[in-house]
């Protein structure tokens, strides 16, 4: 199997190195604006060879996992670029600007449109890990407009990687994604910010932020290089979520200056059931 | 080594636990309002006795950590009832309201206000563990008003159990704590409100929830009945903090909804420097 991966990032070297695990015998060819970071990814063992978009004819699957208006952009001239049995995926944390690209594309059946809920705060080559994917569900959109038989082997190596698969339409995607995801990256960044701000001894910050300070903040650890394009692209249901999370934000601010505790502790206690829905051990059942 | 426990939830039941494996001569007395948490502490070999606060007497230390309004309201009892060589420590989140509340106390001296910075988002017996406190910050307020020996039984204690040791003022605690604690809770809180109403499909937060909004919303699953007092004596320190972190959550509103994406990734980079304060191999040395 040949594998081409446009960005060599955490998600596509964390792929690479579950592939190479898997199947001994596959290359990959690595694609990225920066010649440091690819050698660092052949350094790193992820990569076996430095490749052009043009060089990715013959492979058999193109993963693209770079900022999500980069690949907005290149996702067409990457459709272009391959063959007629190349099957191209992106890893985007948006869905509906990157369809939309391609959506006229003639080549629009060599594409599916992922979303693999898998990642850490750290981004580069030297941020990929093994069995990332293992496990984490993969959202895939509008999969009826994908070549059945290149459907099928993007689902064959999903779930050889231990996958759980999910189909979402994009819009759907994106209007979903914004709450579970792309706003509690925001809260996490303002949080840092308010703190820092204050605190401006860091020591205080140091001997004080205990493991549930350190638990909240680390999504302010993020690339805002990955991130700015995704609440770019996904602005107008991050807006909504921002609304309503500044709303909840107030409504607890006026139970407290009003002094209604009663009020306040069924709120949290309604909230505590969330420890239900986010059991780490549920496995959700792919198909 | 007699001591008694005021509470044997998560931190009175994990001091338990070391200074049971640190002094097997260890005897422990546990006092509880709730008869079942006791016989849970006793099964879990918390404790080794049922007691009441009149039979802690002879006691060489008894901690307290209890919701921080109940700490208030005994603490003046507890000191009545101990002899002249025990030791009272407390371990609540917030410290002004505790120390006035002995502030004219005749044992006062008997008395040493602590909070480690140490915890999880677990409470009862059940939630003991070992080692809760070892390479932790214990932050020590008014030092001077405690007797020296007493003091210096105490820091030999904390230090025992592998914690670092910290001198802050109630007032400046109260102030601190509010950011680096108290704040993370309700933005936790308030994240999993806004994702519980919008998602009104459970599974939707099962499939497309990653490690990271459960990172960031794991506090939410904290005890009301225990928070709920500290954001109440901690109220006009709370509301400051509340109303900064939504100043920030509009302004980051106020960029994306007007593009300036500039603004926004330089925002987030600087931000991103939070990761240098948060760096876990850190040490704090302590006094």
């Amino acid at each position: 199997m040949k594998v081409g991966l446009i960005g060599v990032g955490l998600m596509n070297g964390s792929l690479a190195l579950d592939l190479k695990s898997a199947h001994p015998s596959v290359l990959v060819y690595g694609v990225s604006r920066t010649e440091a970071t690819l050698s660092n990814a052949m350094e790193l063992g992820l990569i076996d060879h430095r490749a052009t978009i043009a060089e990715l004819k013959d492979m058999d699957l193109v993963s693209i996992a770079i900022p999500v208006e980069a690949t907005a952009f290149l996702l067409p001239k990457i459709l272009d670029a391959v063959g007629p049995n190349t099957l191209v995926i992106d890893m985007g944390s948006t869905k509906t600007a990157i369809c939309e690209s391609v959506a006229q594309h003639p080549k629009r059946e060599q594409f599916l449109a992922c979303h693999p809920i898998a990642g850490t705060e750290f981004s580069g080559p030297q941020a990929a890990i093994r069995n990332l994917y293992k496990d984490k569900v993969n959202m895939l959109c509008e999969t009826h407009k994908t070549r059945p038989e290149l459907l099928e082997r993007a689902r064959s190596i999903f779930t050889n990687l231990g996958m759980h698969l999910r189909e979402i339409e994009p819009i759907a995607h994106d209007r979903h994604i914004a709450y579970v995801s792309h706003l509690s990256h925001i809260t996490s960044f303002m949080l840092g910010k308010t703190v820092m701000e204050k605190e401006e001894d860091e020591q205080n910050i140091f001997d004080m932020a205990g493991s549930g300070f350190s638990s909240t903040v680390r999504l302010a650890k993020s690339s805002p290089e990955m991130w700015m394009p995704i609440f770019k692209q996904n602005k107008q249901n991050v807006i909504e979520t921002l609304d309503e999370y500044i709303s909840n934000m107030e409504y607890f601010k006026s139970l407290l200056a009003n002094d209604d505790y009663t009020t306040l502790v069924e709120e949290m206690k309604k909230i505590n059931t969330i420890t239900h829905i986010l059991k780490p051990e549920i496995k959700i059942n792919g198909k």
